[in-house]
């Protein structure tokens, strides 16, 4: 049975790294002693090492040992032996790059879908809809496709973000780009606001946090959804 | 020889389409009656038609006559014999995706090369660096390559924003972004501020505009060019 956490962001404003989640990650991880951390993503360029090095201080707090993935002779049999997964946030398409790079794409999906535990933030949270074509990075590197895990049957845009009133910027917003994604694509897309997370059991998904999240559907005019509310229906 | 005006945007806040820029182009086109627009990024998807018919509007204001590339029969004899080109923004992906699809990178690249006068704004500025590892935009579709005209030596980063002070969105600036694109690259990136452009005439790219422009090298500090600084030493 799929079991995830799916959250928008790692951190919220004023508060330190995952302190947010920690309440929730401990009711998760309860039965588990061991995270595997994938830090492919690399925000600001960090190495894997220096980005695992601050996973390991967090779920210290919860008293879980995080392992990186890099630090595993064989990252395929490392994914196929974890008792949970953590993906952090970054950049998407580094991220992505990267598991295909290691041919981990598939061995990542069947263990998830079989019931890993996962916990994605931002990035993370991102490779487990059906494509990245709705990340808010900067693509900085060339992914041999934008198919990501669809462990989810929508896209995520996490770190959803209103538009600003009198903003002087020219660029679009992040409704305006992610309607523009639906004049090529059909699936719907969830826009996660930072504090928000998914949580999946099963067929079960349901928004968790205290924020409300914003719904695209393909050829429908976006809405908001209350925290508490089963998304399951969404496809 | 190469003629060029790369801007940043076709609109700042508060005036109407290429306003800030029509005395510009009215001496830049001066010796020119017919522009081919390319209106395959289709801001907010709009269709071909309606983007020839907003850009036809603009260009009214200083006579002269324009026809969307969709409007020929032929886009690469379109592109061979156009006395002057102009591509409007939108999104990066779409319009490259597009370009690549109707076999448009090669002719376009060369016209230009061969000095067939050339306007980009945003997405059509973004396209006339190396690649477009370094655009603002959603990718909603997969081209089949980053690589665009590299029509100058180095990429470009349009609508570039400051980081907002304070800001309690924990998503990633813009300086962030690039600094990230320089683990994986190692071209130059120009930061163009809304209401700036390049004006590249044969080896000559000079920044115009009011405001000053931030330029990215590998392994340096970011650093400010006031406006009419030659750039040609970046690459």
């Amino acid at each position: 049975m799929k079991n995830l956490i799916i959250a928008s962001t790692s951190t919220i404003h004023g508060s330190g790294y995952l302190d947010y989640l920690l309440d929730e990650l401990s009711e998760f991880y309860k039965n588990v002693e061991n995270i595997m951390f994938i830090p492919y993503a690399r925000p600001s360029g960090i190495s894997h090492d220096d980005y695992t090095k601050k996973a390991k201080e967090a779920f210290l707090k919860i008293n879980k040992n995080v392992k990186g993935i890099h630090e595993f002779a064989n990252p395929i049999e490392a994914i196929q032996s974890a008792e949970a997964i953590f993906t952090g946030g970054g950049n998407t398409f580094v991220l992505l790059y990267q598991l295909y790079k290691n041919q981990l794409i598939e061995p990542l999906k069947k263990v998830v879908q079989n019931g890993t535990l996962y916990l994605g933030t931002s990035a993370g949270s991102n490779i487990c809809g059906l494509t990245i074509n709705t990340t808010n990075d900067m693509p900085i590197v060339y992914p041999p496709s934008f198919k990501s895990l669809g462990i989810v049957p929508f896209n995520i845009n996490p770190h959803y973000l209103d538009p600003i009133p009198n903003n002087p910027h020219m660029g679009e917003t992040r409704e305006t780009r992610i309607q523009e994604f639906h004049h090529f694509n059909t699936q719907p897309v969830v826009g996660l606001r930072e504090g928000s997370w998914l949580r999946v059991e099963g067929e079960s998904i349901i928004l968790k946090g205290e924020l409300s999240a914003r719904i695209f559907e393909y050829n429908k005019a976006p809405f908001e959804v209350e925290s508490n509310t089963e998304l399951n229906r969404l496809k």
